[in-house]
């Protein structure tokens, strides 16, 4: 099976700049809105406002070459593997996003606190783990 | 950025086929195997046996032309959008699993219940969701 990614959408935020993104969602990212592309639309008809989803995004501003890593902009830090962080520089550089959702209209999912560059692709939204 | 994935492992299971597979975690699934291909090896360098991470698969088997589908195989149901669900069967077929590791040996991980077939692919790993 081809493993090329479909997007499905694309995130609109008030982040424009990497330096402007808190590292997780909980240090004061702002509300966002998730756009869906139209050949998707009929795959969220049965989302609705006080959902709680997962988003999956595509890094696309990422360095796919990292396998090592210094936790949390630590430089101090001894290198540890990429596996064993959230960095978005890894060799498939997917968000995971769990996000509230606030109000819909149309195509336009408005979502809770998000910590990804305006523009960043989306490609799957599923009900959050248990 | 080009959006194919990379494969950097693989899951070895006694999930042969997907008449097999339960439709979660929580529903007596095995244990299993999780190869890191060798150019990822240093990745993993950090992770320890009893910690929980999240693992990311390519469901290769998977129907990616799904956008309306009925929920967990209950076909008296009305067709809901698959967004709402979490069934393999969508744009993109990423299987998201929260695992615990039991032991490492080299690049072979063994992992608690994990709900998928023998030789699907693994595209990234990461720690749990707070």
């Amino acid at each position: 099976m081809e493993q090329t990614l479909k997007i499905i959408g694309k995130i609109h935020s008030e982040l424009k700049r990497i330096e402007d993104c808190p590292l997780q969602e909980n240090e004061k990212a702002p509300e966002a809105i998730v756009e869906i592309f139209p050949e998707f639309i009929e795959g969220i008809k049965n989302l609705n406002p006080g959902s709680k989803i997962l988003l999956l995004t595509w890094l696309h501003q990422a360095d796919r070459n990292v396998i090592r890593c210094v936790p949390r902009n630590n430089y101090d830090s001894p290198m540890i593997g990429v596996f064993s962080t959230r960095s978005p520089d890894r060799p498939n550089p997917i968000g995971i996003h769990s996000v509230k959702i606030l109000s819909i209209e149309s195509n336009r999912l408005k979502v809770s606190a998000l910590e990804v560059l305006d523009q960043t692709p989306l490609i799957d939204m599923k009900p959050v783990l248990n």
